[in-house]
């Protein structure tokens, strides 16, 4: 898995904003063999903030998605600062008046390289944890006929009040920093980071999950937590592309676009994967209501819970046995689901 | 109710955190008539950034704490711009090294006003929601033999470890603005109060109340909503106010203090009022485990929940009847129970 990543180029790519990349990247790994007819791929999109070398280790023989048996591929979300991403990349600027990434985009760029590096025209499965399952509904959404499976781990299809919220807050927090000028940042901000981290903690795990004394492994002290476990993270991010990730999300919305026009409910029904449901039952902001709500929507969808006191770090279990196992058996089981369209 | 507040002024109060303020102001509101024997009184401090004209609505006839029945007084919060804080009391400066108020400075002012001015030695019922609530359950373990009930209102009596992070977030948010010099604000903090305003319109409410667009009143948006309904309100307080208020709350343990020194289960086991511990269901922050848990640990609690979607505002419900009439009928049950030691 130590492997360079591969990069996937291409000319002029109009993105949903109606910005036009002269050159765009998409830059992915792959995992296990292709066989002969296609059809034992294995698409992985990454979470927010997250790397493909971040994302993989659930990638195993033992783990939740087995590459002795599935080709599987990581491509990196644009704005992750591998994919085109402000950072790298002269027209992705936040400074450009309206410019944005979407899941549009994403699962355009994602199409595209699958067929045009490997032929590969379906996917008998898009697994996604959190932004990594906005993709997978904007893939059952916008290429039905492509997708056999989906397992959308804490995440929803389309964005909800309450969750934008909690982006804002984020994004507020950032460009509060004095060294945000209105445009771009001019320096490292400091206290920009700290906010934004703050924040990020406590939303995404959950009150049990402080309750039960989980951030003191090692007796650490909270703030020591805070500071290790959640500000070292993100202050390896670039702050423009951690803004960039967070205006994708905030526009989340797999009807935003010309095939369905707004019309979310028919967007939903539109899925025709055999579609995992699952959120973690204490995800403060993918709550377990929004996707039961989501599920009853989507014709051929399982409801499956995640009874865990992780929060939304559940559905990302790398410390957490137990959800792993959860997720794994039910991510076999529907795995061995032959479908109606597609045997391996 | 238009009255102009009385004002409580004393030498030499020597605070938990060892400062000593040479005048110490306690700002306060009372209503209805104090009986001959003083055993109609009720306690309602106020909440976090709040006060007393905006949290004397529920005072009423016909409302929760009826004025012509009760003699109510609602003392001012150190911090909140009336009573002593730092924007009106020279020796209440935040860049003080070590400084700030506790709820320990609170109730033992409360008890001096209540004692000196009234000659008032014990209360029917101590009122509180949020911070009121915080302050009630140290009424209740600090002067045990005087307090006859307590009517905790989404609160509990100690801050949770998750609490603190929303809190933490809360203070980054202000101190991260570029009028924050280290010590003070030179300027107002216009990205602070913007993050911050944010932070709280996300925990504040709950996932549920923004799921049933009650923020939509008068169809207004989502930026309208928080910009008026939040941003603008904490825009009127004093920057430096807001973090002191946030200082106590950080630091709130109804054992902290030379009676319990920190065994926090004697503390509660000592409380001998009567106690309803009332949370919202849906509150973020106080949740219903939490002070579920702390209610099994006081001898004469009742734990009954508020069913709301309300979120923590499900305790303040001025624009929500139907949570102000569960809260009205389970206040007035809890005073129509005569204490062992009163009789009105």
């Amino acid at each position: 898995m130590s492997e360079t990543p591969k990069c996937f180029v291409w000319k002029d790519f109009e993105l949903q904003c109606g910005v036009v990349l002269q050159e765009a990247k998409l830059v992915y790994q792959t995992y296990g063999e292709l066989n002969r007819n296609r059809s034992n791929v294995i698409l992985y999109p990454t979470s927010y903030g997250a790397q493909h070398f971040e994302t993989q280790w659930l990638i195993g023989k033992e783990r939740i998605l087995d590459p002795s048996r599935w080709f599987i591929i990581i491509p990196n979300l644009f704005g992750n600062g591998l994919s085109s991403s402000p950072s790298n990349c002269k027209g992705c600027g936040l400074a450009q008046q309206g410019f944005y990434f979407t899941h549009l985009d994403n699962v355009r760029a994602q199409e595209k390289l699958l067929r045009e590096s490997f032929g590969i025209e379906r996917l008998a499965l898009v697994y996604g944890w959190s932004m990594g399952a906005q993709q997978a509904y904007h893939w059952g959404a916008l290429y039905r006929d492509r997708v056999d499976r989906i397992a959308a781990i804490c995440g929803t299809a389309r964005v909800t009040v309450h969750n934008q919220i909690f982006l804002k807050s984020l994004r507020a927090a950032l460009t509060a920093d004095p060294a945000w000028n209105g445009e771009r940042f001019t320096a490292t901000p400091e206290r920009g980071f700290h906010t934004f981290a703050l924040i990020y903690a406590s939303w995404a795990a959950s009150q049990a999950f402080y309750r039960h004394n989980l951030h003191q492994q090692g007796e650490r002290t909270l703030d020591e937590y805070l500071s290790q476990a959640w500000e070292a993270n993100y202050r390896k991010r670039d702050p423009h592309n951690l803004i960039a990730m967070l205006d994708t999300w905030l526009r989340c919305d797999i009807s935003d676009n010309p095939l369905y026009r707004g019309d979310f409910q028919k967007a939903l029904a539109s899925i025709r994967a055999k579609t995992l449901v699952m959120p973690s039952r204490t995800d403060l902001y993918f709550t377990p209501e929004d996707c039961q709500a989501e599920a009853a929507s989507i014709p051929d969808a399982i409801y499956r819970p995640i009874e865990s006191i992780w929060g939304h770090r559940a559905g990302n279990p790398y410390q957490n046995l137990e959800d792993e196992r959860f997720i794994r058996d039910a991510v076999r089981e529907l795995l061995s689901v032959n479908s109606e369209r597609s045997e391996i």
